[in-house]
Formats: C-alpha cells, sequence, structure tokens
C-alpha cells in the first residue's frame, strides 16, 4: 500500500479535556488515484471525533489531506489509513471517518470506519443545522 | 424465476479485515423488465455492508447489475436475488440491499432485505452528508 | 362508517417468505371527500409492510386506493381502515399506513397507524435514497 | 399570564380507539404578541398525539389558535399554554407541542413540550414524506 | 484565554418549572477572530436545553453573543466558554451548544458539548419542521 | 367535449381597474378523469391574468376546479376549456393558464395556453419568492 | 376600504441620488383580516424600488405593515394600496410591490403591481443569490 | 445510424388547433446503447411544442421511446432523430427535443435541438412550478 | 460617510484583456455595523464584471472586505462604496455589486448598484450551475 | 503562462451539421494548482456550444481536463485557455466555458467566457430539467 508523502499531523492541546465533546470537520475536497487505472478520484471525507488530550490543527490536517493528491489507494484503504493516521497523532477517545467518494461506473460510495466505542455520556450532533 | 445471464462478480482483499467498517454503494441505472407486461422498470440498487475477508470490485458490480437488463421480474423478487448473489460472492458479516423503484400507476416502491445482523460495533453513517 | 366500494386486493407470493424483509409503497394520490362538507380531501397514502405468505399487487392496490374517491370520511377513520383492510386481505408480519393529508384550514395532518409490532430482525430503510 | 379570549375546543369521537395510532397536526400560521414590547410574533404550531376517547376537530383547533391573535405572552409560555389547553380537552394517550417561532434579533428559537410518557407501541412518522 | 467583555446574561422565571420541556435557540450570525491570525471567523451557534428555575432573555443572549465579536479564540475552545456561562446563568437541568463555523481552509467544522445527561423525559424535537 | 358541471364563476370588481397589475393563482389539488380509461388524473392548475374590470372570487373558482372530478378529458382540452371559461367570466386584459399534469406512463405533461397578449406594461413577478 | 391606522413612513436621504440603483426587501410575516369572514390572511411583502430622492428607513417599514393587522381588505386591494402609500411617501423613480398570500382553500395567490417603467439603466438582481 | 424497431407514433387532433398553445411532455427513464462500448446510457427526454394539426398520444409516445432500449447510438445523434421522428409525426408549428444525459467519465451532457422558430405569440411556462 | 480602513486594493493584469468575459465574486461573510444602533450587520457581497486592464487579487479582495467590521453604516451606502471603490481600483469595462443583507426586524433587504452598461457581448452566466 | 500537457482533442463528425442544436457539457471534478502558493483548486466547468463540423469525444474531453491536475494557474486565465484549446479543436458556430471554483477565502469565484456571437436561431436550455 503506498505511503502518504507528508504524515506529520500538527496538534494543540484541547482546551476542555475533562469534558467529552465532539468535534466534526469535513473537507469536500479530497483528491486521490485509482490503483488500477491511475485516474484521479475525488470524494469528501468525514472526520468526527471526541478528542483524548490533543486536538488537529487545521492547517495541519488541510495539508495532510492534500498529501494523498498523487497517491494510487482503493476507497475503502485510503479511508482506513486516514483513520489510522489520525488515531496515531491524536489518540481520541473515539473517531470515525468517512470518505464520501463520487460516481464512478455509475456507482457512488461511501466508506465509513471508526476507532473505539462511542463514549455513552457523547452529545449527538443536533438535527437542525447538519444540512 | 428467471436466473441473471452473468453472474460473475469479481472480488479483491479486503484491506482491513480486522476492523468492522461499512461499505454504501448506489447504482442509480438500474433497470430490468415487468415479469407481467415486458414494460421496463427502473430502480436505484443501494447496497450497504460490513465486508468479510473480500470486498467487490467495482467494475465487476456494475456489469453484474446490467446483466438484470432484460429479465422479467418483480421488484421484491429481484432485491431478495441481489442480496443473495452479492452475500455467496462476498460472505460479508453484514449485509443490506435496498431497491428503490421509479413510479408505476402513481406508486412508488422501496423494498429492502438484509442478510444477517447488523454488528454491534459496526459504525453509522453520518448524518450530515448523505443528502 | 362508509364502505369503500372495492375492497378486493389482489395478491401475489412472496417470493422470499423466510427473510423479514420490508415494502414501503408510496401513493401521492390519494384523493376522498370531506363527510362533513363535502368537500374533496388530497392525501398521499404511505404503506410500510414486512410480508407474511403474500404481497400486495400493485394494480389492484392502485384500484384500491381509487375507490376511495367518492366516500365521505374523516382523516383519521380512513387510514385506519386501509390498514385494516391490507392486513386483511396480505396478513402481513407487521404493516404502518400513514396518511399525509394536504392543508385544510391552515393546518397540515398527518395520522400514521401500525399494526403488530416491528420484528426485532427488520432491516431499516437506508436515509441516503429517502428524499 | 394571559387568558385565550376563545378556549372552547370542539371534539369528535376517535373512530379507533383501540389503537395507540399517532396524528400530527403543523399550523404554519400563528402569531401572538411579544408580552414586553406589543410586537407580532409568528410561529408554526405543532401538535403530534396518541388520542385518547376523542380527537380534535379541525376547524375548532384553527378557531382556537386564531384566538391568540391579541395576546402578549413569552413563547414558551404559550407553547405550554397550548398543550395545557389541548389536554384538558382531549386526555390524550400522550401529546407533544412544539412552537417553532421566526427570528428575533437575529435568534430562531423553537420550544417543545410533552404530556404523558410515548407510549412503548406508538407508531414512529415515517421519513420519506416527512419533508 | 480571552474574555468575553460582556458576560451578563439576564435571565427571566420560568413559566412551567414543574414540566421538563425544551428550548432551542439558534443564532446564525456569530463572528469572533482567529486566536492565530486575527482573521474573522463565523458560525452559527445552536444552543438547546431543559431549563431549571431561570429562562436566558432572548435580548440579552443577543448581546452576549455580540461581546465575542472581537475575540480571538479557538472554534473548541468559544463553544465550550458558551456552554460555560450559559450554564452559569441558567442552571439548566442539561444544555448542549452546538458551533457550526464556517469553512477555512476547505474544512467546514462542527463542535458540540454538553453540560449534564439528558434528562429520560425530554421530549424529542419533531422532525417534520426541523429543516 | 364534456360540459363542467358547475361553470357559475362568481366575480368581483377591480379594485385598482387603471392599472395593469398581476394576479397569480396556484390551485395545486385539481382532478379530473382519463376520457380513453377512466383513471383519475391529477394536476396543478396555475392562472395568471392582468385583469378586466372583475376579478375571479376565490372561493368560486376553488368549486369551479371542484366541478371537473367526475369529467373524462384530455389534460390538452381541459386546460384550453378552463382558460375558456375564465376569460368569458371575467374578460381579461391578458390571461395565461397552465396544467401541471402528473406522471402517467413514466411521461409527466405541462399544458399552457394564453388569451391575448401580454401588455408592454405589465409586471414582472419577482423570481426571489416564487419557489 | 379600509384605512391603514398608521401611515407615518419614516424616510431617509438617498445617498447615492444620482445612480439608478435597485433595493428590494422582503418582510414575510405580513397578517391582515379577510373582509368576508373576518379571517386572519397572511402573505409575505415584497418591495422592489429605484429610489428617487428618498429611501424608506427600515424600522418605520416594519411598523407600517403592522398597522394592516386588525384591517379587513381583500389580496388585490391590499397589495395596491401598499404600493400607492409607498409611492406617495418615496416618490420612487419606479417601484413594484408583490404579495405573495399563503393558501387559502387549496388555492395561493400571489399579486404584483408596479409604479413608473422600470428604468432602462436599471440593475438586475443577480440569480446566483436569490433563493 | 441504427434504426428505431418501433417508429410508429399515435396521434390524436388537437382540440383548439386556432390558439398557439404549448404542451412539454418529460420522460425520466429513457435509456440506448453507447454504440463504442454497448454500455447503457441513461437519460430524461424532454419535448416542448406547439401543436400543429395533431398530438403526440401519451401512450404511443411512450413505447416509442422504449423502442430505443437496444440501439447503440451517440446522444447527439439519437437527440436529433427523436425530434426528426416526432416532427414527421405531429407537424409541429414549432418543436424543441431535449436530452439529459446522466453522467459518464465524471461529464454530465445534455443536448438540445429544435425544429422551426418559436412563434411570437407562443406563451411562456411560468416559472413558478417548473421545479 | 465612514471610510474603511484598509483601501488598498491589489491588482493582476487580466490574462485575456480582448475578451469581453465575465467574473462573478460571493463573499458571503461580510459584517458591518448599523449607523443607528451600532449593532452588527451581516451581509454577502456578490461581484460581477467585465474586467477591464486589470483584476481584483482574491486575498486582497478578501482584506478589503473585512475593512468594513467596525464601520457604521446604511445597507445603501455600503453597497454603492464597494462599487466606487473597485471600480476606481480596477476600471472595468462593466461591474455590479450587490449586497444581501440579512433579516432586521423581519425585513430581508437586497442592494444592487453597477457602473457602466452591460456590453451587448458580455457572455450570461449559465443556469444550470448557479444554484 | 503553463502548458497544459495533453493538448489532444478527439472529435467526431456533427452528426445533424445542418441544423444549429447546443450540447452542454459539466465536468464537477476539475483540479488545478494556485500559481501563487502552489495549493490545489477545485472547480466545475460547464461548456456550452453549437458544433460546426466535430463534436469533442467525451473520453477525450475527460482526459483533456485532468491534463491540467498539475498546473499552477489563475481562475481567470485556466477558463479562457480551456476556451481557445476546444476553439480550436472543434471550431464551434458559437462557445461559451465557465469555471465554477469552489470557495478560497471565504470568496466562491465563477468565470465565464465565449467565443462567437450566440446563433439567433440558437435553441433555449428549458428551465424544467436544469437543476
Amino acid at each position: 500500500m503506498p505511503l502518504a508523502p507528508s504524515r506529520d499531523l500538527e496538534t494543540v492541546p484541547n482546551p476542555a479535556p475533562e469534558r467529552p465533546y465532539r468535534i466534526r470537520m469535513v473537507a469536500p475536497e479530497f483528491t486521490c488515484l485509482c490503483p488500477r487505472t491511475g485516474q484521479p478520484d475525488f470524494a469528501a471525507i468525514e472526520i468526527d471525533y471526541v478528542p483524548g488530550p490533543r486536538l488537529v490543527e487545521l492547517k495541519s490536517l488541510k495539508q495532510y489531506l492534500w498529501s494523498w493528491r498523487d497517491e494510487g489507494i482503493f476507497h475503502e484503504a485510503v479511508t482506513n489509513r486516514i483513520l489510522d493516521d489520525l488515531c496515531r497523532a491524536l489518540d481520541p477517545a473515539w473517531m470515525r471517518v468517512t470518505g464520501h467518494f463520487k460516481v464512478r461506473g455509475g456507482v457512488t460510495t461511501t466508506v465509513v470506519a471508526q476507532h473505539g466505542t462511542p463514549p455513552a455520556t457523547m452529545p449527538e450532533f443536533p438535527a437542525s443545522q447538519e444540512c
């Protein structure tokens, strides 16, 4: 499996470490390559986590996601790899990564993987502003 | 019940077999025939599964779905048959197939069938990017 | 309470009787009359069920729903009656009927009634294609 | 707290009293006055209930809601008062009233209150036709 | 961490203190500054709570939210701070604050934090009017 | 061609006869019958006109549209007939009638006919509130 | 025809009188009464104009629109009256007033009237942000 | 260029031949084959015309469109061919055919062709109900 | 009228000066202050122009718009001022600036002003991707 | 200005060269690089043209658009360059290219350029299926 060229993720301290709150980050401009044909793939990457001691720094996350631009990798593999890389850097209480891949051959694919179990005290995102 | 002409589904190894992650594939361009009148029916087929040892290969799935184009079969039957065929090829931990059929006689029909029980540790798809 | 003129619902055998799958049919062109004023009422009727030994035949369902066109009946009563008639014809494992009535006097009314308990093994409809 | 001028709510018998079904009524044209400034407030009032022996008559409900037009009352108070008035008239198995108030000072407010506990056998409204 | 210049939140008595009802307030015009670059950030702040003895007064809430306009603070920190400030002023039975931050560097961030546990008897907001 | 049972359209005087203003009325609950099969058809009827000396009275229009409920007539014919009947009753400066018919056989049909020429001084409907 | 109780509209000087620019104001919370039945009517009022020497002051416009709350007047008449009152106060180069009235008897009514001719040099509103 | 197997289009007389009215028919379930790869293509076909002496019969149109199901033909060619076939059968005053083809290789294609010039007296479709 | 603190707009050469093409830039995060009350106002600013010899540099535009954050100015005045400032810096063939201001007192205001006449050869933005 | 590595666009003969019909192709997955920062930019490219003797072949267009993936170029320049390249290959009667670029620094940019004048006999795309 190919390695992402830049795997350095900068982190910042969690300002409320005693509270199991939740952060969702959606990056709709992700692109990598198909490992079979070399053609570009496009996706939105959605990260949802309950932080541990540290948060991911936004600019660093953006650059990490850019680093996949020239890698050939399957949808299922890259989603699991992003989850692995973020968990290694952040040690979250819980994390879920979703890859929303654009249509290929008339088929749209979504892959979701999580690390850990959702804490019982984790808040739900409200429905009213999610769209 | 008619047989699909092409039932060969190519598979690829699961890159993260130890993790109960989840894959959803939506194919909005499915068509078959009405077994009573021979008229064309149209549907979106949605596949949602927790993989076992193997994943379905995207191009092969596309061709499998095309193979129903000239078959006469009821909505309920074809949805269950697609589930059977995919489970035989993939041996998933859990799978759900949904057929979203277009309006006929002023009525829209949706059929959903599943194989196995959703694993307790299976992640939910996030609500924010589903539309 | 008025009787629907045509109460004959044709059925077909369930092609997958061993599996607790689920069927949803939405008929957006239902009309009956107000029992007080004789004015037309309009609704979408939504039927959701886990089949028993038989399925409802689509053309027959369409004609059954048309048979209410000249009947004067309250929203709550007709929703419950459609549920009764379908359960008598189909003997489903579970059924839910919803009447989405259009605005009258500035108020929109929805009535939902079910027969039996949702089976624990019943699949959920996926969220991604419901809109 | 101000009194609504017309508190007479006409009711009709429940045509299916043995079944715990559910009724939702949405009235998007509710208006009352701000008790501090006298300025008009606008809201949609949503009523959701499992009926007891009687249903609310639609025209009567419309007139009851109009009766608040010249009353000065806070968002939280009027939502609770509508719930009280309807429960007194209908004795429902369960009822929930929601006030969706329009933006004031750049803030949109929604208030929801319920009477009783949702019955375990109460049906869910289907997702597919709610929007 | 910077202090909000105006932290005085006016409150009013809860008109139905015996009932665990629920209030949601959405303020789509929140702005503060990035603590690293000084650039403006924009968000919608959503507050959802089961009141205790007192409610937040709407005009006071509006002014409290304005008071963050010139503060430099991270997304995660300001969301937790608004929750802290509101809980100190209102002593709610339960409260959840969500910050829906606009896109920065191609990434949209949502932060949600709650105080206390949702009461078992707390009503759900209805789905039909949330969009 | 069948005759509508009720062709009496009540009118009221135009309160601003000197100004070429414009009125649009949309009735989404129109139903008639297919002249070939007797099956019900459904449509939204949209009326757009610059009044002459008289306006159509709203309740009378509603009852006129109901009078088509049991008539068998083609989409193209009923749209032209509604235009004829309204022009005879109102003598408008200009009128356009549109029938938005629901899907039949997988095809949605819209028919639009006008009487007279749009006056050069006729205002346009604004785009911002049309959806 | 009834008189609006408050017809005083405050104005402010036009800051760019040499340029034929354009202003659109939409007030979605308008209510008056039906002159036949006394029942409340609801509308959105949309004002679009090329200013002359003066602009309407926003708070004054809001209070002017409130002043119709207890007046009984037809849709067509009130739309023309608002146009008359605003033109008398502002002497615009051109003005168009639209009343978007909510459904009554299953029919939605929109009334649009204008004063003067749209100046040839008047800018169009862009399509991209109108929805 | 391939021939459509069924080119017989049934017509009916125009009930209002003296008036230049307009008919739009949208068929969202069109499918043919790619002439290079044999893979299925999907489109919505939209027909808009001012009739001459005859109208197209709806069921016949549906069957004509089905007749392309097994033909291999480019997007641009089939759109022009449908226009040719309909004009030969109907001799319309004006006709426009649009093919809205689904995404292929990440690109969505729309083709529009017309026969004749739009008559100056042809009515416009209203904007308010087009979506 | 207050002056914007930063009025320096960086420009870059037009890469296709011989062609009357068109550029639209939408900035949804504009904020200034109400000159009467000091309260914050929010708007989306939309700029549409046919360039002359130079284009506005994106980062510089962003900073120019930020410079209004602490200025008290009416909606109509700031829209005209932004147009003046941009025309002075860019000398465009044509420019239109639109301010889409958020609701205040229940009223939403849009202001549009243009400089010059739209060139006859200016392309239209396509409708299909504007939403 | 950078050169696109692959500028070879395959073409096919126009099957209806005598008719001024129109083709629109939308490619939502375009990406290039910012010439100042090297950061990736994303856009949808929309091509709308009346063909001359030849059409662009779809697969070739897809590969041409991919060839910009590693080029650093401004939004305005790349839109004009795509127009130049396509006109050189196709010699269309008229062509318009639009680049819908994603938000950068809180600003969304759209660039539209055309070659030639829209032919008077060119058909309009219908509004009903454009969204």
